[in-house]
């Protein structure tokens, strides 16, 4: 049988370790989803097209925890997401994700499924076509989405099939290559052409491997001068495959090491040189002489209004494409993979013990154990986020995926102690309510499909929760292994210490999250799917929780509502809401 | 006390009837939302920004009810709906919303709390601010919602703060006048500025009340010379003001009167001319020799894929700000405005009884009757589509706001038999799934706060309902009147005619909804806010709501789950489903 166009685009996203399409069907791609199957690739039919945007990007982020257990060497296999929507108002609906994906380096696909090739070229304005805006052309939705991805193919353009599949190729190509979404648009009656099955012969490229010369040598010099070295681990490690490396970096050289807000995580937290603390705010870090960065997104949530940025000038920064040198003299920017330059910087260091002495850091004690069950207040007390987060890390377990929702959990979330091999999702920018749940379904579905260890652990906001709470019915529908704390405080807390601390306007209703597993169709008693359940009031209900083995398992799905005080924020967090909230004032007037 | 700029802008609202603002605070703008309060206006905070930009839709469709109830004569009061998001995530959350508005003519401004003017002039790349994307400037979100409003209005470029008000003025004046949606960003070192409280003294320009001089003659003569004149209402003729007067020239005149899909109840259907059958379906109207065409939207979906576009080359269309006139020697494009056409082509007709003689059709014979209790086949039997929604007639009373999601309730609904004054919401062209129960939202919002009369009656399609099911929480929240019946079918069933008729990606997972109020935070026995709940498997289940008045008053939240066979479809839907399915067959391959 002759592969399909649509076969084509499925079996090309398996071997970028993309197996579940996600999306919400409509009429221009049903014919399309027929092909799902054919392809041996799998669908998740998500409630609405933004929560599919966010699965598809949740899944793609599982690419640092792919590479650890697929290879042994620091260069990690690809992975993309991929998600499909109709024309007009499916996209539109999920273009927030693509935004996110885009400001946070995350390589997605978006399928748009659109009417023919003939209204496509021109719509005739007597006979309109549905989901379109008179008046404003048909391409008017590729216009939008062009500011958000990093490249288009509209596959109606190619001038035959086998052009069109390497047109749809080379997208992926791009994504992968530059981590970022990509959107293709497959016109509805080009599904079924028939394109040659060589093409998948011939792989995606996924990078390009570029290293200047000279530039790890410059690197060993600034680092062999330096009598503070600092390192610093931030988000995009994930995406641009730094974490193996920055990992046995620290570990050969001991030299210390923090991150930013959503950066905990790359870092493996058990090494010795390893700070949990923000760069600003210890006495070593803040006069540090040299910092060396990794997958830098110096958002003001993500480094406290900057404060945590630190001062001095000698800066070398590992990006995806390029390494950026600063000192007092100015920058300059090396186009240069940054995991290649890392790559060989640890494999000068290995091979050259002089060197490696110079730069070691032998100061550094090791000081870290593995957390400790703490004795709580007493068992009728309310929980308090400055208890409950250091708390919660005696219920993590090594390879677990963590999320923290934006507000409360991705303050508190810092003060979590993790178990090796870990990862952290955490919005370092684009700070979007509600995308998280979603992200955390994407999560669980990829890995059921990579067969990867460790549990998925969001933990949610009251609010976030009920921007996409819809989804908590695709992770029941496709019975997907997730477990939801969600820290309900009946608001925005974290903007009530902005601006209205008691305003209506910063609660949200109360649901019934407990009813959440039922309401959104879970069995009762389903063998196959267990759920659990449980509001926490007191601390004497959480470490019920703790002790029992069904809320521990990981398995099926477990909500806890977890009861807090609206105004209740860690205490560490007070002082840089209050800054956040001076800067807001101080805007006023001009 | 001086006026602040925000208070403008919300008392600019009210002036335009908005009385409530919708959306999801961010922390650009809270002190945004402290003027809301101060102005005297309200808040509904929705719990995503999707639903609030639809919620605002909605209000702003009730214009036609509005005036209806304020005015006698046929120049309705302007009606604008109105929500608040922050910068970057929050707006393109709901560009999908505004998009539909712009594709249906709504009046909606979408207001946007941005960063403070400095940063927003030129973002730092060492600084970044978090809902941004690093490269991408800071204008990108407008330059992408630029494609789906018809105009902008950034205050903070206005030379002082009176400036930037009547640069709002502008926006509003112009969303009014072209009845679509505009965006207004306004920084968050704006909000206090001091503006004159005299600028509220001059009134936004509502219409431009352009009246071509020969236009109405020549109407009047093609009209005279017409042996068989139909007139068609289509769904523009609600944000067009057209309603009152298209009733009037078909009281008038008795010519034949049909409508379109959604433009169902904008004619009275107890005027002995009207039809309900749709225009490509009787023998007058196949072969009718002029067409008075109304607020037209000729989609797709609207028009049976254009087969109940009338062959007749003689067609005069009622726009907003045009008259369009065809013949078979072409087609000529009058400016001028509709209304205003309209009216005076009504007051010629009641002035010259001679005139009026000619034109008046005195073959209709009144032979329109009040719908009767049907009797159903007997209690047991599971309810049918064929019957459900003819039965549905007898529960519907004057002055009721039905909406129509998209799928089977949109086909269904056009058999449902009106008493008079009901307006119709349903798609015409943008076919948003999910996007009803918002816009229900918002009606029952604009209804409250106008006092206007009857009940808001959404039919909701289980698909539909999934996508936005959080909306239910701010019915729930801000104590909303808004009866639903979902159309429980298990999927998008009229999709599994298209193509998959058992695929599984036309599935949808069964929810509770029976549930659903308690889920989303309904009290339960609250007397000033009672929940009526059922599900609904068979007729006699049916039957017993329809007698029972507290499913019957309107009051408080009332859901119907009518579970209904996943491939049910009304009889005479069948034909068109098996031609738009044939269609999109007949497209694959090139």
């Amino acid at each position: 049988m002759p592969r399909t166009l649509a076969q084509h685009v499925f079996r090309r996203l398996q071997q970028l370790n993309c197996h579940t399409i996600h999306g919400v069907p409509g009429d221009f791609f049903l014919r399309t989803l027929d092909h799902v199957t054919t392809s041996r690739s799998k669908w998740i039919g998500n409630a609405n097209e933004l929560c599919a945007g966010y699965a598809a990007d949740g899944y793609a982020r599982t690419v640092s925890q792919l590479a650890r257990h697929r290879s042994k060497d620091m260069d990690p296999s690809p992975m993309i997401g991929a998600f499909m929507t109709t024309y007009g108002v499916g996209e539109l609906s999920a273009i927030n994700a693509v935004a996110g994906s885009q400001a946070e380096s995350v390589p997605v696909v978006q399928l748009v499924g659109t009417p023919s090739s003939k209204p496509m070229r021109q719509q005739d304005p007597s006979r309109l076509v549905h989901h379109t805006i008179p008046g404003r052309g048909m391409d008017v939705y590729s216009e939008m989405v062009d500011h958000v991805v990093c490249k288009q193919a509209h596959l109606r353009l190619a001038k035959n099939a086998n052009d069109a599949a390497e047109m749809y190729d080379d997208a992926l190509q791009t994504a992968i290559q530059r981590s970022k979404p990509v959107y293709v648009t497959l016109a509805s009656d080009m599904v079924d052409l028939p394109v040659s099955t060589e093409l998948l012969d011939d792989p995606i490229q996924v990078s390009r491997k570029t290293l200047d010369a000279g530039l790890v040598q410059d690197i060993i010099k600034r680092l062999a001068q330096a009598a503070r070295p600092l390192i610093i681990a931030d988000a995009l490690s994930y995406p641009f495959g730094l974490q193996a490396g920055v990992n046995e970096l620290v570990r050969l050289t001991n030299i210390p090491a923090m991150s930013y807000t959503s950066g905990k995580g790359i870092i493996d937290e058990l090494l010795p040189s390893w700070s949990p603390d923000m760069p600003n705010t210890t006495e070593y870090s803040r006069n540090c002489d040299m910092v060396l960065v990794f997958g830098p997104l110096p958002s003001d949530t993500n480094t406290s209004r900057w404060s945590a940025i630190p001062q001095t000038e000698n800066v070398i920064s590992f990006n995806l494409d390029s390494v950026e040198l600063s000192t007092m003299e100015g920058r300059s920017m090396v186009e240069s993979s940054g995991r290649e330059a890392l790559a060989q910087l640890v494999a000068t260091l290995r091979s050259d013990i002089e060197l490696l002495k110079r730069v070691r850091n032998e100061a550094v004690e090791n000081n870290k154990t593995i957390p400790q069950k703490r004795q709580p207040p007493s068992p009728a007390q309310s929980t308090t986020q400055d208890d409950f987060w250091p708390t919660m890390s005696t219920y993590l377990k090594p390879e677990d995926t963590l999320l923290f929702a934006n507000g409360t959990p991705l303050i508190g979330g810092r003060a979590l102690q993790l178990p090796e091999s870990c990862q952290v999702v955490a919005s370092p920018i684009w700070n979007a309510i509600g995308s998280m749940l979603p992200t955390a379904q994407g999560i669980a579905a990829a890995k059921r499909d990579h067969q990867l260890p460790g549990r998925t652990i969001l933990f949610e906001g009251d609010g976030s929760f009920q921007v996409t709470c819809q989804s908590l019915s695709d992770i029941i529908r496709y019975h997907l292994d997730v477990t939801i704390f969600i820290v309900n405080n009946a608001g925005y807390t974290y903007e009530r210490y902005l601006n209205g601390m008691q305003a209506e306007y910063n609660d949200v209703p109360a649901w019934r999250y407990v009813d959440a597993a039922s309401f959104f169709g879970a069995k009762s008693n389903d063998p196959s799917y267990p759920v659990f359940t449980k509001r926490l009031e007191t601390w004497g209900e959480l470490l019920e929780v703790f002790a029992d083995e069904k809320a521990n398992d990981g398995k099926g799905l477990k909500i806890f509502d977890v009861v807090m005080d609206p105004q209740d924020v860690p205490e560490a967090a007070k002082a840089g809401l209050r800054r956040a909230s001076e800067a807001l004032k101080q805007m006023r007037g001009r």
